[in-house]
């Protein structure tokens, strides 16, 4: 079977994770991935968790040889909304050399692209310069909360002296890209309460507070009158960006003109002194991804709603943790809550922020081998603003650094209707996957 | 057939005029009320109009009498959020001597007395001491479209003395209540776009405007920190309480802790300088009735939503109109837009508030038919803090002042889950129903 034909059945999984009735295609995604790691010629594991199972494949173990791990997941974010998708989410389409699904870019194209690279060098008879370890799991989209807890079970078996990961995006097409930060992330839902049900306005509006007043009320007091954010102690150990940052990253092909573009907004709005690039890449948000309450259908209901619901996340940079920041925010709603309402906070999934030096002897292998691949073109150095939760437990529990090379496009739209990865990354992440374990292993 | 089952058929009609799809239910829950005025002993015309039909009945012309217009509608609000109901809510439920159904209050128990009442006369021999016209409406929740051309269009045929409505609260069990002003309406929907589809918050965060922030942050403006609304010009001609009002409301059984109690909100929040039930009967509001954005599903995904909607509406006193304040309103919001968004404005339904003498000749002959049928108590004096849009083109068309006779239970949920009207009220609308058109035609 040719390989893009393997890669769409592996994006036909609807596995995702976020939604508990996608147990049973998160199920068969990860026996189709245990499968496919065996076709490849490596050993396969599914291990089970409290939560999605866990993939693992090996190769035959090489003495002497650098160990590298291979990370990525094979869950997905749900589709919604929908009926924005040109195609249907979970049906591949191909259309001038690019692959619309959902899952396209982040991360089967990406994960598949490693294991097409490991394939060719052990069906070709070279051989793997490294001893290899996949490490392919099913909750990344839900922060892994059973990833670590599996990384210190198995912590000998998983014992490697790098971790390769490809779930970013390159600077621009044909642009080779090594990423040396990521931020982390935070996520709370809160619950305002008010009247016990939702009541007329003309009887008790002016006389109780309707809980999605409060809501705009208290969500307004996240930022300052220049999107700073304004939770107080927010910015405590904020590594400030470095000029040597600040430079390689005024380099970048897509700067915040193309960000601009790419997004589609009326205009971006960077607080003072920063960039629109520099926000993404080195400052921390806190953002409203889902807000609700009242009547949400056709036409008009004249109510004052019960209760109103938000879910919040906050992008953290190297120097702040998911559990001092939530502690914080908590303490700020509870301060500024506006009278009449009750307040109920849910934390949710946390992921520390990344940052490593790449000028390390890894970093340096991996900046060579995209040198290579990338025809001599030099690579560009950067901070991305998701979160790859799990990089930080790879270096607290496994005590290896991470290598960050993404293989999928700026405007990929990851977590975004029509979501897309160009078919010819599939070979050249193959190919950079060998060259990188080339390199590590000459090291 | 009784009275009661009669009164389960209208019920059962989900005539929801904010839902497209209850046409049929409405037009069939129109010819049901015809046939029934018909039935009643009254002459039945059903109109169509450029919305739901409206239905007419007339008693034959006693020359010489005068001449009342009796007003009701056959529409109701919306019954979700459904699950809240204890008993489905087109499926009219009698427990204890209290009917639950949607519409039980708000209007087709209030209106279904009055008809009762005419019947009555009209059956009993002992005749309707005034002539007598019906007009239900099925637009009365969607703020009346169509019931003021109706009015215009049919002036000389509608032409009365009076106007009789039974559309609002007694101010408690048995006690006779005269209702001299209501709040008017305007409503609007509001719709922010900042990026061109939904983006990944790690990637974007930070440097493009999340619409549901700047919604939040624009709905924020919309008070002041005492909650006053802080929308330039809002308060401009309001009527100042009088002080006779205060001492009227004092007397009110139900206070402002009843008020609480039948909210079942943790606390009361009116302005400074009023109880809540000043707030509630004689000051303007702002209300957000409905938001959303971004994620509503299980879980959490960390996106930046393209776009937030918010349906609001505000209720005015005398001195407002609805025009004025909704122009008020979107130059506040244009004046007050967060950069990186852009705003889109829907003019709502909006209906002019109402006050009247109730010491007026007309007024003092429903105090007196009040006094009457409860056995001499005194009649409370109120203005509601509702809106019955219509009562004002009732003055501006046909030149008739309205007597409001509320004969549903304060807490009777209307608008909400579990609506209720006790079945005994069928029989006392029906008893004062009489009662007033006997002093009116003795004025």
């Amino acid at each position: 079977m040719p390989a893009i034909e393997e890669w769409f059945e592996f994006l036909r999984f609807a596995s995702i994770s976020a939604d508990s009735k996608s147990k049973g295609e998160i199920e068969a995604c990860a026996a189709w991935v245990a499968r496919r790691l065996k076709k490849a010629g490596l050993a396969a594991e599914t291990h089970s968790t409290a939560g999605n199972p866990v993939v693992v494949g090996r190769s035959d173990r090489q003495p002497g040889r650098p160990t590298v791990l291979v990370y990525g997941h094979y869950d997905v974010q749900p589709p919604d909304p929908v009926e924005l998708w040109t195609h249907p989410p979970f049906e591949p389409h191909l259309d001038n050399g690019i692959v619309t699904a959902r899952g396209a870019a982040d991360n089967k194209g990406q994960i598949f692209a490693h294991l097409l690279g490991a394939e060719a060098a052990i069906r070709s008879g070279e051989g793997l310069p490294c001893n290899l370890i996949f490490v392919i799991e099913g909750e990344e989209e839900v922060g892994s909360p059973n990833l670590a807890p599996f990384l210190r079970q198995h912590r000998a078996d998983l014992a490697c002296d790098v971790v390769l990961v490809s779930d970013s995006s390159m600077a621009g097409p044909g642009c080779p890209t090594l990423t040396y930060g990521l931020r982390g992330i935070a996520a709370m839902e809160i619950e305002l309460t008010g009247p016990a049900r939702d009541l007329h306005s003309g009887f008790f509006g002016g006389a109780v507070m309707n809980p999605l007043t409060a809501m705009c009320r208290l969500l307004a007091t996240m930022h300052d009158a220049e999107m700073h954010v304004a939770i107080g102690g927010f910015y405590d150990g904020v590594r400030p960006i470095q000029d040597w940052e600040r430079e390689a990253w005024s380099k970048l092909p897509q700067g915040d003109a193309g960000l601009q573009a790419i997004s589609g907004a009326p205009a971006l709005v960077p607080a003072p002194g920063f960039t629109a690039i520099e926000m993404v890449s080195g400052q921390p948000t806190a953002e409203i991804n889902g807000l609700y309450g009242g009547y949400q259908g056709e036409g008009s209901k004249t109510v004052i709603p019960s209760r109103a619901v938000a879910k919040l996340s906050f992008r953290l940079v190297a120097g702040q943790t998911p559990e001092d920041v939530l502690a914080k925010v908590e303490r700020h709603f509870h301060a500024h809550l506006p009278l009449g309402v009750t307040l109920k906070v849910t934390q949710g999934h946390g992921g520390a922020p990344y940052f490593t030096d790449p000028h390390s002897r890894f970093g340096k292998a991996a900046i060579e081998a995209l040198r290579s691949v990338f025809d001599g073109r030099e690579p560009y150095l950067v901070r991305e603003g998701g979160t790859i939760p799990v990089v930080a437990d790879f270096k607290n529990i496994l005590g290896a650094d991470t290598l960050l090379l993404g293989l999928a496009l700026p405007g990929c739209n990851m977590h975004s209707p029509n979501e897309t990865f160009p078919l010819a990354h599939l070979d050249l992440g193959a190919r950079l996957h060998l060259e990188v374990l080339r390199r590590i292993a000459a090291t």
